[in-house]
């Protein structure tokens, strides 16, 4: 069966959309631990990142390397911290995290309350720096 | 000035190895969250590692997936988990951490406390894996 992440990258599920290509998906964590907070995944369904094919595995941290760089340049932030956990959604994903301090990347915080149309001017203002 | 994290790799601050190369270093976190938790380092000194050359990144991210690998060999763990924070040593560094469970990853846990032979019994069962 199709993991909830396969049907938000194939557009059977709605999202935030950040970024993609033929083989990868950014999109708009909806339980953001900070606003920015994005999730890329490959379109292909492994559960563990490292089951992941040596050239899945390559595509997958380039393509999250370019969108940490677009998320600096649309979200007020000092870096762009990563983590991988993956137990909750067993499809491979990488989480991208506009950092201000290191305490910003804590899971068992509260998640951040946003408006839909927050989201979307956050994702819109990726998705362009995205494309530049 | 060099950094903490470069004269470990040169041998110059001693550390528990688990894995080297001509480009990368790996060794154990003395603040563990778990026991086996890793730093995982280029040796070139670049604070921010989305700043690194595409060719260094993608050769770290490569190195980190083996040492991952050999990790879930060694510890026992259901996964590895990774995270890049970056905000106390200006030398990027992936912090992979065997994983029972999601709260494993948590930086503002207290750390584990272990003797150096402990340190040195994991660093060796890890650098084993490494070499298979």
């Amino acid at each position: 069966m199709a993991t909830i992440f396969s049907k938000i990258a194939a557009g059977e599920i709605p999202s935030y959309k950040v970024a993609e290509d033929d083989r990868f998906f950014a999109f708009l964590d909806i339980n953001p631990m900070v606003e920015g907070h994005t999730l890329v995944i490959p379109r292909k369904e492994v559960d563990y990142i490292f089951d992941l094919d040596d050239e899945t595995y390559r595509g997958l941290t380039a393509f999250a390397k370019k969108v940490a760089e677009a998320i600096k340049r649309a979200i007020p932030c000092k870096r762009v911290g990563v983590a991988v956990l993956g137990m909750e959604v067993p499809h491979a994903h990488i989480h991208l995290v506009p950092l201000q301090k290191e305490s910003d990347m804590d899971f068992r915080a509260d998640k951040k309350q946003l408006t839909p149309e927050r989201f979307k001017e956050i994702a819109s203002a990726i998705a362009a720096e995205f494309k530049n």
